[in-house]
């Protein structure tokens, strides 16, 4: 596997996104936050999507010249109309919204319509942490995933990340999909003609299957829990609640009309809202308690966590978060390493925009 | 089984608690959110646990007398020192001042410190849906699960509620535990003795198990998940953001020096915090969205989750809070069907306090 440095994606990638219309700074943020995927180990998520992003703007789904705007707001809420814009660029714009909303009045909620994809929901959650906020962030995505008891895929991996931060200990950076499995993590079984453990994913029956495959074959992916017994109604009702709050409070598409991702696949049309939607939230720590007295607190709730008994077999207990950010250190200093047919397809971009790789 | 209507079941818990020293307002809004889990069919956290605060009381650990206070602010937060009070008073106390805030600002979000145990969490959120508002509750809870990886039981079931306003349709009410099944439901299969699935507790090794017994014999409850190959983590994950918010936040204990709800188990000495934590929030639906706008779509939501294709040997897909709702309708009509080890546990505390049941 080859490997590449931060830098040379990052200046690739930025002038991708310029290629495509975008303003310096835009380019640059929707760069930030897609590599940010990447740094993390979520390679899903990162420049092996780039030319996805490329084909929904070929494809007229995405606008690289948006006017962002505030459609609805309180003292402590917003909502945003991201005007299609690329979600990597909608995203930081809402969340700084909700940081500076917690600035006056102790916290900031804001719902974006019109959006799409935003890469990695643990991105934007982190932008609090240096305003000593904790962040939230969660996003709807096209329908892969089937309620408990139903054969219909109607809700996305709908992922959830909450960030808070600690004193001299590494925040913690929860970023979860509401399903067993993320899934990319699918898409590494597939390319590797492997098995998949029950409870991630069902056939077009409904019945649970080890078929890596079964969601491209009519199936879908299972809620966290996978069925019934093992709690599968509480990951639907997470994803239910988080493509309530990203779509039905914004005004953006929700359940199986949330535009897909590929653009090859065509938009409902009897569309129900505008684009895709997320929600954001930020709480600044001392709208609660002094924020040393907190953050001495976290240190010790890690401390706590870190140091408990490890059941055999295992190295430690992990503190969401610090395997990615681990994971940051190790790929900032040692490259970023890019399967082939990414790093084909990232050659194929830059033929298409005169641009080298 | 014998059924008791709902009304004497009303009155006779409303006349322990005031022989405890509650006032009468306090006595009726506990006995209002102790008897909403019997109503909803969450008998482990309904009268079946009236007892176990009669001891707490008698072991000096709740204070029916107490001076709730908010010791903290600002216009969208609050956090209240509960002083011992009884959680089912102190949450009520709690969530009317997120919704106070929340008509002010737009959202009101409140931690409490020095509380106890608070009966369901979907009492306290659905407080918000005759507001026009989306309500959120979670607590943190006796220590009882172990983290992914760890043999030590060190987070509660620690639940989550969001409700959710509709229009026509019923409301949208989430209500869990962040563990693959309630405490509630290994009581069941303890009493009956029955075998629990795998994925439900672990042995005192951390090796999953059927042994419904095992969290009474040094093993824990399993997060959400399972295991590890199962999103355990992700259940673990949440699990940690309900004890954060509700303790780290406040100045609650959290993590093993969460008090026991049992009054024979002494709390910790060495507690880093004022009793147990909750964590509310209110979010008025108009400082989003037109009310009737949201309400129509969240209408359009729930019923295409409803009408959803079923699979095979199962009858219909359920909205989070459709089976409480049911029950509840039921049970106001028909009575409350109360175990044989309840009733004489309740004729023993009539005994105690001179009343008649």
């Amino acid at each position: 596997m080859q490997h590449y440095s931060y830098e040379e994606l990052r200046t690739f990638t930025c002038n991708i996104f310029q290629k495509m219309g975008c303003s310096n700074s835009d380019a640059a943020i929707a760069t930030e936050v897609l590599l940010s995927a990447d740094l993390r180990g979520i390679d899903s998520h990162g420049i092996a999507r780039l030319s996805g992003y490329v084909r929904l703007w070929e494809a007229k789904r995405i606008n690289t010249a948006p006017q962002l705007k505030i459609i609805h707001e309180s003292p402590s809420t917003a909502v945003v109309d991201a005007d299609a814009a690329l979600g990597l660029v909608a995203a930081p714009f809402a969340m700084k919204i909700a940081i500076e909303k917690a600035k006056q009045v102790g916290t900031g909620w804001v719902a974006v319509e019109n959006s799409n994809h935003y890469g990695i929901a643990g991105y934007h959650a982190m932008m609090a942490l240096e305003h000593d906020m904790i962040g939230i962030s969660m996003t709807n995505a096209s329908p892969l995933v089937a309620p408990t008891f139903s054969t219909e895929r109607l809700l996305g991996t709908n992922p959830i990340s909450i960030a808070i931060p600690a004193g001299k200990e590494s925040p913690f950076v929860l970023d979860m999909a509401t399903t067993t499995a993320a899934n990319g993590k699918l898409e590494i079984l597939q390319r590797k003609n492997m098995n998949a453990p029950l409870g991630w994913v069902q056939d077009k029956n409904g019945v649970t299957t080890t078929n890596a495959n079964a969601a491209k074959e009519g199936g879908a992916l299972l809620p966290l829990g996978g069925d019934r017994e093992h709690g599968s109604h509480k990951g639907y009702g997470l994803g239910a609640v988080v493509d309530i709050f990203s779509a039905v409070l914004s005004g953006a598409n929700y359940g199986p009309w949330v535009p897909p991702f590929v653009a090859f696949l065509k938009p409902s049309e009897n569309s129900v809202g505008k684009g895709l939607g997320h929600f954001f939230g930020a709480m600044r720590i001392d709208a609660f308690r002094d924020g040393a007295e907190f953050k001495t607190h976290m240190d010790n709730w890690i401390r706590t966590f870190k140091n408990a008994k490890v059941s055999e077999g295992n190295k430690r207990v992990i503190i969401p978060g610090e395997p990615e950010m681990e994971m940051q250190q190790e790929r900032l200093k040692n490259g970023i390493p890019l399967l082939e047919p990414v790093v084909n397809d990232l050659k194929e971009l830059a033929q298409k925009f005169s641009l080298k790789f």
